[in-house]
């Protein structure tokens, strides 16, 4: 039967509980879609499966070329076990074309090419709708070191170089993505990971053909089946389930 | 009818010749396959069309990250059109995992995944066999400048996390892979490009199921057809030209 887990913390589209093993938790994926700060909401049949397998698929992928990630397997079809970090409380988020918040803000047509990667930092607090900080801001306010800050954004670059070849290689182009860093103690030292997902949750992917979104924006602006996008995505990446529709239900919670 | 070029330079595996501007050149693709200092020669019927595409694939993927290449746009079958580079005679070597003469020369069994990528320079010399050289050899004689080289090795390992997500993406393992960088003067600053090419003749490549090769060891080793081999990496990424037996021939030499 199902394991019996211990609840940590309920998000907008991951649940974690308590891991086998000190410093772990597991990370389960919901169905769940929400968009602008949670206004809109909705349930995404398989969703939660596809995001887990994509997310195991990348995070393996950073681990390969040596850029540090929490993920450490895949439990089944909607969870994955991981290290338990402390979440550096921004989104760190890397853009190649302007879109969503940033055209907004600056005016920029959906789909310019900016003169080079560009990474920013949101402060992650839904009260306050994740706002853009400046650097100041995070190391005024102790969220993270500028030793820190330098080197998320060197992790940042990496994971944008091959999340790009990865999707160039599908015929796809990454407009934008964000990540979560967190902080891990091997001995006293911390050292920094790539932690939550990476999934067409966190990305903005388009086709190079068509220009068709294949990402979380085919759910905000209603452009068609969300399942489906996220379905080609993996389809061309060699990552599907067996089987989508044999999901596991949730955890027996014990607390 | 086919152009009329001046040759410029022919090598192992291409032509130079002038190009249609001044500060460019056509290379064009050859059939010819060499290995082991060119010792081991044979003609691989289908080669250069490949080769020629695929570099302009992985040469436009690195444009659009933002790591400039001397590639201008495809001519034909057989040419591309590219900036014509001072060439710095380094071979630029990537590893992610031992093979060749770093698995020789260190008795490392092949595929030994190495603890970091290393980035390595051979200096460029068929008569001397391309000797890896410290960074102390380049400095002293002159080669690169040490900033020159910090710059490589930075570009060197932006392309390994670009094509390392690209091939990935694909279900293959970059193993290594070998770039030359070049020279160019915008105003009277030099800037460093990739030049040369980026194929199957320059990298290895395992399918990440099976280990099969799909690079020139195929040749090297007697693995079966080399543009078999090529042809299943063009496959996978979407880069296959209309028709491969239609390969126009050389062009007229007018000098
Ligand atoms: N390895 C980890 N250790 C601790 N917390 C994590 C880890 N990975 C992700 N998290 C946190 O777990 C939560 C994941 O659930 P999610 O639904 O994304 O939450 P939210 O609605 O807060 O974004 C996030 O708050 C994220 O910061
Ligand atoms: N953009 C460029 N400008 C000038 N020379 C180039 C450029 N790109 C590649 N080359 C040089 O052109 C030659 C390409 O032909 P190739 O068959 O590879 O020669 P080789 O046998 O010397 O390796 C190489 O010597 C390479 O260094
Ligand atoms: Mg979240
Ligand atoms: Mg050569």
């Amino acid at each position: 039967g199902m394991a019996r887990r211990k609840l940590v913390y309920e998000g907008k589209a991951k649940i974690l509980y308590e891991g086998p093993e000190p410093g772990t938790y597991v990370q389960y994926f919901k169905d769940d879609a929400t968009a602008f700060n949670a206004e809109k909401k909705a349930v995404i049949e398989g969703k939660g499966v596809l995001n887990n397998r994509l997310s195991e698929y990348f995070m393996n992928g950073l681990t390969q070329i040596g850029v540090p990630t929490h993920f450490i397997k895949r439990l089944n079809m909607r969870e994955q076990l991981i290290r338990q970090v402390e979440i550096i409380p921004l989104e760190v988020i890397v853009r190649n074309f302007a879109a969503g918040s940033m055209a907004k803000r600056l005016g920029l047509a959906e789909g310019m090419a900016l003169p080079r990667p560009i990474v920013e930092f949101s402060y992650k607090d839904d009260a306050l709708g994740d706002p853009l900080v400046p650097e100041e801001y995070i190391a005024a306010f102790g969220w993270a070191t500028q030793q820190e800050m330098d080197d998320i954004v060197s992790m940042a670059l990496r994971v944008n170089d091959f999340m790009s070849g990865v999707m160039y290689g599908v015929g796809i182009k990454l407009i934008d993505f964000k990540i979560e860093i967190g902080r891990v103690w091997d001995n006293e030292f911390p050292r920094l990971v790539v932690a939550d997902e990476i999934s067409p949750d966190s990305c903005r992917l388009w086709d190079i053909e068509t220009g068709k979104k294949l990402d979380k924006d085919v759910f905000r602006q209603d452009l068609g089946d969300l399942a489906d996008a996220y379905t080609e995505v993996a389809k061309r990446l060699g990552v599907l389930p067996t089987n989508v529709t044999h999901a596991p239900t949730k955890p027996t919670l014990i607390n």
